[in-house]
């Protein structure tokens, strides 16, 4: 029942992730007679589905806390109840993200190790495709947050980009290690003496993200919220600085039209339609937040983002990696 | 001597803006061997600048700490110390920011009500042009730093955007009042409150910047610098698309030669040397940094933003707008 344009939205969605995906099924929540007829058009999707009625749906402007204490039969909390009881893998949601994450944080629990979840997304970069986290989960963190959050980014990018050894990199305003506040430099104090498993690259700066520098780029909540709607909104003004120039003279339009085949292959490339998805991580579950105003193939993207995550063993990967890092360090003699 | 080109580089932006606003004088400070030959190349400047010699140079990787130690006789520090003496109206450098600004701090001290200057500069807009600050002096800030922040944006922007009643925006990671740190939100309290001379609109987020929401955008030094870098990389992984996709054949390059003169006409609205000139806010005095890496026509804009600064009344302005907030308020009766 989640996002603008729902729940439509999310079953055509639901639809094209099965075609591409052919084993999926869905557990679909929300109100029954406003689902059942919408299903009746989408015959794959009505095979593969089995439709729960929820009395009540998290609105886009409900308090988190109100989320949690008034929808224990919404479609938000039904759903990832289910992810509780092991009946779902795992769920996706276009819904209110402080109530997502408030419940799941209740219901699933955090993981062993980890003190407090973070939101990650991918975005596009000029070498490839990049994994940034807390997305605003947490406003300020500690080291251990931060270390905290290079072990989730690393299982992350691991799992939905199918990186082998992806390298780590920390925010920060400067190359120099007597930059930044007292966490960012603590935390890379530590990440450079050694976290098991991960491959530390340094500090980066707000430049390194449109590099693709590194394959992680590690932050607090707060700096990693204002960097990536910073990074869509300098987007946003470049494609109308590019639509009102291709408009201003009759040749420039004539240019366009010539140059269409390839600019549509970059405007493609840069879709944030194939970047909807950002995963609630640090949680004994898998969640997938979807853009509340995404179209069904950006919420198809975010369910093949869930996909990917499940079947590439994410959370097995993470909990290993907690477990390493909480174990007491080999001595070497 | 500062900047990746210097001397070259600042002597040719000296000259180009001279012919931009011919009343300008300047005191040159630097090592004579090597900037008497340049300038005997540029007779227009050479008129109207005496050439001061200076020993040592603060290097791009000294230390503030050191630069401020050793570098007494440094052209740095001889040229802040000149705006000091009440020799120059300003001082603009292409040098080391983090020098800079302990030398200024050291010689020209903060204005009265201001405790920390921070560093401002202004960006481009879906609107036209909007300034943000802090971007990088203070990496941590409290409330009474972000309103000081808010009063020295709003007089830089009537000084160099010529706005008579800009508006001041608050970035957060959303609209709602009980998100962000704990400064962001007892700022807000207080802007929203009223702060005499300011028009206050409230939270702005990231995606506010490119769009501009707002005439000013205040943060602290951290989060402004990544918004900044962030905006910047994601501009050039746009323009590194853009060029790729318009060598990606050859009917795109015929595209792209007839929509040239408009995409040309686009590129100067986001020509980052239109936008170089960040300005040291706070101090008793004009300091201008430029871009180390910038050209001659980037340290000519910068040049012209001193110019702006100190025509516009910048100093008279935020010393009444300081005054007029530490002064008892006015009882309505």
């Amino acid at each position: 029942m989640g996002g603008d344009q729902a729940p439509d939205m999310v079953l055509k969605g639901a639809e094209i992730a099965l075609v591409r995906f052919p084993d999926l099924r869905f557990l679909l929540f929300g109100q029954q007679d406003r689902i059942s007829p919408l299903l009746e058009r989408l015959p794959l999707l009505k095979q593969a589905a089995v439709l729960r009625h929820a009395e009540d749906v998290v609105t886009a402007d409900s308090k988190p806390s109100a989320a949690i204490r008034t929808g224990r039969r919404s479609s938000m909390r039904l759903a990832i109840d289910a992810v509780e009881a092991g009946e779902a893998v795992c769920a996706v949601s276009a819904g209110n993200t402080g109530a997502l994450m408030a419940i799941a944080k209740i219901v699933l629990k955090t993981l062993p190790g980890i003190d407090r979840p973070a939101i990650a997304t991918f975005l596009p970069t000029a070498v490839g495709e990049s994994v940034i986290l807390d997305l605003g989960a947490n406003v300020e963190c500690d080291a251990d947050n931060l270390v905290q959050f290079a072990l989730m980014g690393d299982a992350f990018a691991r799992a939905v980009l199918g990186l082998s050894r992806p390298s780590i990199g920390l925010l920060n305003i400067g190359s120099e290690e007597l930059k930044g506040g007292e966490s960012v430099r603590e935390a890379h104090q530590r990440l450079r003496d050694g976290v098991p498993g991960l491959t530390y690259f340094g500090f980066v700066e707000g430049t390194d993200i449109g590099k693709g520098t590194v394959d992680v780029v590690v932050t607090d909540g707060f700096t990693g919220n204002v960097a990536l709607k910073t990074a869509e909104g300098t987007a946003k003004l470049y494609s109308g600085f590019l639509r009102s120039a291709f408009k201003s003279s009759l040749l420039a339009r004539l240019g366009y039209l010539l140059a269409r085949p390839a600019l549509e292959q970059m405007r493609h490339r840069l879709d944030p339609r194939r970047y909807n998805g950002a995963m609630l991580l640090g949680l004994n579950g898998i969640v997938v937040k979807s853009h509340g105003s995404s179209d069904e193939i950006g919420f198809a993207n975010a369910i093949g983002v869930a996909h990917d995550l499940c079947v590439n063993g994410f959370l097995p990967r993470i909990r290993e990696e907690l477990a390493a890092l909480s174990a007491p360090a080999t001595v070497q003699v």
